[in-house]
């Protein structure tokens, strides 16, 4: 049996429906696990109830990292960081043993075998820039052509499902069209659990990656074959390390 | 049921013990595959019995893509090809639907993401240009430091499995000391079925990543998520697409 | 008349002789400084005691961010984030109009342009990812050819001054003859402030670059020249802009 | 004297006006010539009939590395590689010790000191990604500015000359006013021998590079200066080496 | 007492009100200037009258790099080379230790701080390649995202005043909406000094970077952190030492 | 009939022994050249006697330019420009039609195409920092593994001819096995004329590319192939093109 935690850096609980998208989302990641596997989810209490900055990504970092912490402890196999900026994997990396999967790495590294150039469709133009810098920590923005947003904010995404879902598509349209992107990343998670990616694929033809689909079947893959992060390249604080 | 086929683009059926050897990698990777899939294997009929240059790459190729084609046809859901150089794999991506991993290529896109310095070990120097190009096709060259050789040729690396073992550890060892690597590739399938990666992991403490079981679980979850490489970045053949 | 707020990102205070330190800084600030400019020093109350590790820094960016909100209000007219990291630099952007020097990346651009190749003497193994990933980000890696530790934990440096800057010298040689260097960075705000910038400047005869020295004359620079970060770079948080 | 071998990787002579076509290049290529050098001209028995994909530059490797081989041992000085996409030459290299010459890498690296952004006009859309992989691993994909087709399958070039070179003009033009090219390369040997590169380069008052004239002349001047292509970075195939 | 001198690689004295201008520039100058700096300007004998083609660049270098010399004799404590191409600083730095700044790459190394993406609006297109070649020697290329001109001579920019005005504003509208640029840098000395930065900076809400004011800033914060360029970096020539 | 003028920029002809030495390069490349080409050869009158700084580059440039307008002039077909750090070649471009071939750039990217990194073996170290900017500037430094000097000055290479022979097979036996050298450039024509070349490649079995015969046989392809550098990239001064 493989026990995952999907983590999310935010306050879901808290919003409205939180609870039950909370649920709605840990039923989605149980039907695509594979048959031994257990998901559970968890939020964070204090924090941002979304993410749409650089500010908020920071404010999430520190519980999640302690939620993190306790997964380690629990006899979680590993973690899924359950959002699209990758909010403090680095930190979380250097704190745990554990496989910790970030979905905007994971998906920009698969993107980059699918095809020659990848475009992400996200949320508001605030996080392009984190984005930008995300793909070129990992060493794959020479294949991101552009990063596109919907204008529209993450706690907004399913209050019209069917504007949020025509928006993917003008912008998925334009990325093709303009940025002759080959392959689409969905850059939230909230777009991500909207169940839209393959019907978007369908429609255009091309490969359009799902964060949540990737992350759970890559962590599995992970675990499967015995590999984590390097603790050479994310060593454990060493003044927390002495005590 | 998922039915994948591992195609190993050289004529090891006709070497000494290839008939056995076919049948053990078959047998490990089934192992390795979650319980409702199903590992086939193959060989080509004419071609090199090992690649270790350009030339013997290329000789692989044109036998090659009709086994993947036929694999298509046969219903197979997706296909690894069993070689760490990834010989033609645009190729065989212009010519069919299903997806094709390839482990040079998904090998090096999870080190990028385990740490911030990978190493290639591979068997002689002659293939060193080849890994090279291909991380800088892919786009994560950035994060490979070096490509070393333990200077065995490929047929040769079972014929001392001990003294096989001890280049592979010593040319870990120097990846690690002088060249910073703080993940290591195994860059040769020859050494990916030896079964030694979890023992150099152990021993040296960063992960090894072994081709043939990333291939594997990273093939699983592309089919998982309903995802196959970009026609639009690799078209089929337009002259044979009118006939 | 100009005021600068020098903002240190952790408890400082707290540690052993830190209000002496904190004193200290704001002395050797204000000796450098214009005429014109009054120098003001602060810590925070909760976070780390020093920053050596991705997870420290993130600890130190929440407080560290109210500061310098409240050092805007307050009529400050520029900030200087006191740990080289730069930590959460981004966020304190989005934040504030005001301009905030990150030691740094005004550290990095200088070297840039007062020699060809650069190297960063910083305390622990531990930051160095932090340190080349900050190099990617502002776009002059390209220039970065080293980024070598003295192995003595930020709080330590000050224990043994004499060893502290002879382990300082030897990297600073090796990084000129080794690594090819022309320009030296001290890559950690307790070593800014020990004073022995000047003295390695002179017996090597190549220029070395103290991060506090800088990041003041830099931050004058700037508000003389009316110039702050670009709100289009570094927008206000969309969810807290309605508020 | 010299002797040149222009070998076509391709059925031409099985093509309709194919033989024909054969001798009107030779002698394009002769009367180019230096007065010293004889040229001579060739194609493969089987194999693509033109080279529009991955698939079909793979096809045609073999027998044209066993052509060059032929040539070598028939005292040719050097060697043409008679299509644009260089198909296989580093695998042509490591067989042979006399200078081959790629029209696609000739052109890029004449092309990057002729001018700081040039564009490759070539057939169909689906050679692309080739020809941006070709400038990749040559190094010159900085100053590769776009690749643009004129959408005219190779064997169709000629049917309607008049079209085919108001095509060319067309892309060119827009080249130059979209996408800033400063020099032009025709991306086609069929293209090449149309003999319209020098009306071209008059009409835009640009450089206009002809791959079959620069490659001959810089075959020519390689085997003047008594170069050829490292054997230490195309080594010869270690396994056919010991036979 | 700091002492600095300005410059000016060209003949502007004997232009038509170049006297006046030289006044006028030294009083802007001075009254940016810190109170204990005092601030000199000069201009060449011979050379061109203003700077638009490379031919021109390095007609100006030879008598600039006396000026240069003799302000180091004369006790200049740091030079302003008054051409935002800073034609031939290299070879200015190998003759002299006082610090030279360049408006160029001061202005380009700043804008990387201030943003993600700068754009440089100049005079004419025939110095646009200069420039991109200027950005990629000092390192920042990667953000600098466009280099556009307003098509009017350096010596006719102040003949209309209002006219150059406009088409500054109109081109820095397009390397904001078109470029993306979300920095815009005045790319000539003599638009600098024509007083406009603050206001185009407030009209569009991002950081203008005049390259006169960054100038004299910078290098009175090099000279007051007592730093200098890298003479490992620009070595005195060989030849000249030994007399 | 062909004219090549081959134009030294520095005073050769006042130097001890320089009038033979023009004499004896002019004998060289005449018999290098092709039966219709006619090599002339000429220097200049004031400037300095050897270039082993940027200082001493751009002293070299204003009558360098003359003489090649006045080559452009007399009918000259194309022009070498005879050092190999091609001083000025930008702006000798801007105010010529006829080719102009700089040794530098003819001989990184003749050497990009026959290997995979090459080294250049120069005269002194402070040529080092304008040989790698050149290479960045073309667009092949990726290829570019390391510039050495043999630390002779210019003027000093022919003193002890053994002596020099004997430095550069030092430096390229160290190229070749600590920088993995595959292809040697000689980065200085008094070394390019000294005639060792040859030698050192069959020595070494890898490619030693000498600048003057690429040179001279790339200009003579350029010339027959009918191309010159584009002036849309070197355009003509604006100012000048009034008058």
């Amino acid at each position: 049996m493989m026990k995952i935690l999907y983590v999310v850096p935010g306050t879901m609980s808290k919003t409205e429906f939180g609870e039950e998208e909370l649920g709605r989302r840990k039923k989605i990641l149980q039907d695509k696990a594979a048959k031994e596997t257990v998901v559970d989810i968890v939020d964070i209490e204090s924090g941002p109830s979304s993410i749409e900055s650089a500010y908020e990504e920071y404010l999430s970092i520190p519980e999640t990292v302690e939620r993190v912490l306790q997964a380690e402890k629990d006899g979680y196999d590993g973690v899924i960081l359950g959002c699209f900026g990758d909010p403090g994997i680095d930190a979380i990396r250097e704190m745990v043993k554990i496989p910790v999967v970030g979905p905007g790495e994971t998906s920009m590294v698969l993107a980059a075998i699918l095809g020659h150039r990848f475009s992400i469709i996200t949320v508001l133009d605030s996080v392009i820039p984190s984005l930008e810098k995300l793909a070129r920590v990992i060493g794959v923005n020479r294949k991101l052509t552009s990063v596109r947003s919907v204008n529209i904010p993450v706690l907004d995404l399913r209050k019209d499902v069917e504007e949020t879902k025509k928006r993917i598509l003008e912008e998925t349209k334009q990325a093709i069209e303009q940025d002759r992107a080959d392959v689409i990343i969905l850059g939230c998670m909230s777009m991500a659990f909207m169940g839209v990616s393959d019907e978007i694929q369908e429609q255009f033809g091309i490969p359009v990656v799902n964060p949540a689909y990737v992350s759970l079947k890559t962590l599995e893959a992970l675990i499967n074959s015995h590999l984590s992060h390097s603790k050479k390249a994310f060593p454990y604080p060493p003044k927390l390390e002495k005590k």
